[in-house]
């Protein structure tokens, strides 16, 4: 292998876990806090507050987790039959799936002897045919149901974490002003870092995804405070 | 071009607001609905459940609509500067690259002569090269950050839609026991409805998208309400 650049780590590659971590709590910071704002904005005792906050995080924490976990099995179940569709085709069209192959590969300026030849090999062996027409045919890569499982229910897991941070100072705190204030600032410190390590986990540029952060969580809960006030009048 | 097999549309081709619309309404109709339950649970009036549900609502559509219009613009400039290194790695660690290419074509079967007259013809031009490595290796598919925003914005939008479906019956009705009961049978005909065509908007088996969505709403609003009722005695 030639060298290459010292920076290898093109793909981001931290710990599965710990990123599944990072983007579940990032996402259960929002909402919860935006939607206790909205309740303490229509002048809803802190009690209550915590009740709404908890079944939203319950609630969310289920559609995300089970939703995932369910959805694993669909794609892999999916993966499985385009497969199985993509192997009859090789059989009952090959010319036309040999064509595919040329039209791909044409597309990067493989032309005349080099292109018949790369065909040839490609298609000697049935199985990398299909392999190569699920990943640049139809775009498909070979699913890990059970990784994206995991990484559902991680995720979810860790929606409650996130959830639990604006909704703390509800628990804690018997006004429901001082409540929201300690809150907002908390919701804000835990968006900033949370933003950060999320885009990092996703390949995206950290201090924008701060501020991104920062600037949804702000907006849906000034759109849900002023919402619930002009409401509740 | 040879024939193909008569089915031809592998991707469902189908208008793509209708399908932003249908993913952002199916997934506006779980937590509203969950939320609104939990409340009933907790034996909340009607006039608060509602208010709860509209701040959620709020909330939860610029979480979705504004978080994904700012993800776009960060993936678009993400997939700029993958470019711009890629490209500069084909100048700095050309024969690096060049063995990257050749590795990808080997792993599909394309050996000897074959493999070198591929490699050539793909390294001779630097633009096609560098597309190579995007798709093939970096697996970075480029993206289109206006049709990105547009959707996240019509999903955002699509949740409102979904999320009022479950709260009508608590702005209509005056009991919270009925409402609950309404609103429980409104949300899983719609669930049926758009798990079914989301599944099939996104490709998966629609029968299996239907179940799961309402196994999704029915368990999320389950363990709303009893825990709910449980926090509130």
């Amino acid at each position: 292998m030639p060298p290459g650049p010292p920076h290898e780590e093109k793909h981001f590659a931290q710990n599965e876990v710990v990123r599944d971590l990072v983007i579940g709590a990032a996402d259960g910071l929002t909402v919860p806090f935006a939607l206790a704002a909205g309740l303490a904005g229509a002048a809803v005792a802190n009690p209550l507050i915590v009740t709404a906050g908890l079944a939203e995080i319950a609630a969310a924490c289920i559609a995300m987790g089970l939703g995932g976990y369910l959805a694993a099995r669909s794609e892999a179940d999916h993966y499985a039959s385009e497969r199985r569709r993509e192997e009859e085709e090789t059989v009952e069209y090959e010319d036309r799936e040999r064509w595919e192959v040329a039209a791909i590969l044409h597309r990067y300026g493989v032309r005349g002897d080099a292109l018949r030849l790369a065909v040839d090999s490609i298609c000697a062996d049935k199985r990398r045919w299909v392999d190569f027409m699920m990943r640049f045919e139809l775009d498909l890569k070979e699913p890990e149901p059970q990784r994206a499982r995991r990484s559902a229910v991680t995720a979810g897991a860790a929606y409650v974490a996130g959830g639990l941070v604006p909704l703390a100072p509800y628990m804690l705190m018997p006004g429901t002003g001082g409540a929201l204030a300690v809150s907002g600032l908390l919701t804000a410190c835990a968006l900033t870092g949370f933003g950060w390590l999320k885009a990092r986990a996703t390949g995206l540029p950290p201090l924008r995804g701060a501020v991104n952060a920062l600037a949804v969580g702000a907006l849906a809960g000034a759109a849900a405070y002023l919402g619930a006030r002009l409401i509740a009048g």
